[in-house]
């Protein structure tokens, strides 16, 4: 393919893409496929000789649209959102093209130098404390990880990396094995200190966690992958209160914030931990400005060599937005979370199940777990709308999470009528 | 933005996207700019208000490109190829607008089953033996990680569950600290089994190696990160002889394939190492299918609990090239590197340091390292071409990879003519 094929199959790419997002709607969000569904329909092996595209094109809406399920539906309310916009697309397009591998400053400076400047912006934007920001040339700093996992693992590398060489400068001869032996981390039932876990939303209390962890010399580390956007907001800023005791926080972009996946933002109090753990440095990467103290080169922050240049999907989201367009954003998500709260409350055969702070709404329906599990059995098998469930002390129960970009209140309202007409059917069944 | 904004930005970035690479050539391979060159040229924070799309397109020329090194030039022969195509391309476009996070197979059946059988595909390009494909039902199957980072670390973390497990087995009572001390990972100054190591692209001995790990119970991974493309090649599987006596395999399609980054071919023999050490199962990932042993869960093959639908990019790319295509562009730069090779030999003031096998040439004036290095600062200096150097065996080598998908033997003969004359400069100053 040249590059005057390209143009004219790029733009019938982007009319797909933006039919495909305009009509999502009319789309069944949950696929019918059973497992195995695809192998039968597509060849053994690749083809010797070049396909042709058009057959490539009619083979998305013949074999791969069947068995998508359609997280950007606005009936889509499972998991928690995976976040999509216009912005974000284009700016990856632009990153496709440019294809750089940005381990190194050197590998391509705009790659390192946007994304610091990225996560200062965001940052900001979320209040952090200044001595997360590399702006003022500090010590610490942000940068993109692939996910929260990647974060949570580099910050506990990190974390027994500095605590060995503690403990081995105060014991000589204390061999690694015996250090690690001692180690231990704390955590919940939900991992790490988290801001907004995945079953229900809930918040650890870092006021209380972080001095202890300062006291005792532990590594306190913050997990608040999805609540994480919503700090933008001055009147969900102080969930976050406590950070300033954090020596590393994480949340994700690519889940709320209209940047597409992968964009997992994570940031340092001092980047000499994280770099100390990881320093690769062979010479065919080396270059003349590495040890001038003025760069970063992100591989010693991460564990993959190579990267992408992430960071242009934050700046066009930004800029496109605006940071009123992102909280605007947040808050409608926030409101519709509400709205179905406000209707759960309403039927007395229902319970809310926790506290809806942000766009998450644990509900079940009064009664046993077996019944819950039919609920959801019939929500799902309906295939109207998806959701999956989560355990709270021992009740099963369901998950209702504003997800979709274009997700209005009369889908929320369709929605919660359809989830109590199968209620009704249920009860009217003798369940209980 | 709304769909007929994207509709029109969509277009207009295809435009740009194909300008770029079609005139990639006449931008200088690596820029001028300085550390912090970028963080002035910004606003300090995030607009409030959203900015206009015409500035955002604006300030690509004006503050991103002047920092971009341009791995896709045909001047870029640095490190190693980074992979861009332009099926790869359009596939990310969809891939972007699908945006589902393929964690389990219930996320999105399609994105699970395509990159399982597309594994196969590949697999069988490499002609891998069938105990690494999925297809049979067997034990073995292929996965997409971000990169050979990933999947060596992977590797490591099944084969120290796997040990553990079994010396606990033997030795009730023997906590994992005392059985960590005792592991020991081999490895070469390389790290691993390679095929094609970064530095000259040498090879281990498989047939000698593979036999001894078999033997003594002892996980054997194979990382033919760049090497790997080559196999498709009949010529060049001999190097991939005992792969065999592997328990996992992993080369990188983004880098020599052109399935653009991050797609990094895992294949393991009995998938059952990989999820018995990560599996992972709260309620909220549960689906109906996950006990019928019919389904793949891909979060437990991988670090991230997220994933995109990266096959696409593999279907997209192994449709439009054709297997025979692919052979063709493999063999374009092995015969560029030979050519390259040959003009190094006719200058008795130059010499060969390592064998060529693929698309890597190791060379370096005879004499110093202090006049190599010299060498290599006057070339990286004039910009006209990139290279980057490694040591062998103490001496100071620069590196000529054959990179872009548009070199072509005019670009390499211009290379060289520019190496040679700057050589002649060199030694003019009395340099030796």
């Amino acid at each position: 393919m040249n590059a005057s094929e390209f143009r004219r199959r790029g733009k019938e790419m982007v009319d797909y893409v933006a039919d495909y997002i305009e009509g999502i709607e009319g789309r069944q969000v949950y696929p019918d496929v059973e497992p195995g569904y695809l192998r039968p329909l597509i060849p053994t092996s690749a083809p010797q000789e070049p396909d042709k595209y058009e057959d490539i094109v009619s083979d998305i809406e013949k074999i791969i649209m069947p068995g998508v399920t359609h997280w950007h539906s606005p009936y889509f309310f499972a998991y928690f959102p995976t976040a999509s916009s216009y912005p974000a697309m284009l700016a990856d397009m632009l990153c496709g093209a440019i294809g750089c591998i940005g381990f190194s400053w050197a590998a391509s400076p705009a790659c390192t130098e946007l994304e610091t400047v990225m996560m200062d912006w965001l940052g900001k934007m979320l209040q952090l404390p200044e001595a997360f920001l590399a702006e003022k040339a500090g010590e610490g700093g942000g940068v993109i990880q692939g996910s929260a996992s990647e974060a949570t693992l580099m910050s506990l590398l990190a974390a027994r990396a500095k605590v060995t060489k503690r403990l081995q400068a105060a014991s000589p001869g204390l061999t690694e094995a015996a250090v690690l032996e001692k180690l231990v981390a704390y955590s919940s039932d939900q991992v790490v200190a988290t801001l907004g876990t995945t079953s229900c939303c809930s918040f650890d209390r870092l006021s209380e966690v972080g001095p202890i962890c300062n006291k005792e010399g532990m590594w306190l580390h913050i997990d608040a992958a999805y609540a994480g956007s919503a700090f933008i907001c001055p009147e969900f800023r102080h969930l976050l209160n406590g950070v300033e005791f954090a020596d590393s926080f994480n949340f994700n972009p690519h889940k709320w914030l209209l940047v597409n996946f992968d964009c997992s933002a994570m940031w340092v109090k001092k980047r000499a931990d994280l770099t100390g753990a990881f320093k690769l440095d062979p010479l065919y990467l080396k270059h003349s400005h590495q040890d001038s103290g003025l760069i970063t080169d992100y591989r010693h922050w991460q564990l993959p060599l190579g990267r992408r240049f992430r960071s242009l999907k934050l700046w066009f989201v930004c800029r496109m937005y605006g940071v009123t367009g992102l909280q605007a954003y947040i808050r409608k998500h926030v409101q519709l979370a509400h709205e179905f709260e406000s209707f759960v409350h309403q039927d007395p055969r229902f319970e809310i199940c926790a506290e809806v702070t942000l766009g998450l709404v644990c509900f079940r329906l009064k009664g046993s777990n077996k019944l819950n599990e039919a609920l959801l059995e019939r929500i799902n098998g309906a295939k109207k709308i998806h959701l999956v469930p989560c355990h709270l002390r021992d009740k099963f129960v369901l998950r209702f999470a504003i997800c979709s970009r274009v997700v209005e209140s009369a889908h929320v309202q369709l929605a919660w009528e359809h989830i109590r007409g199968l209620a009704t059917d249920l009860l009217a069944a003798g369940m209980e």
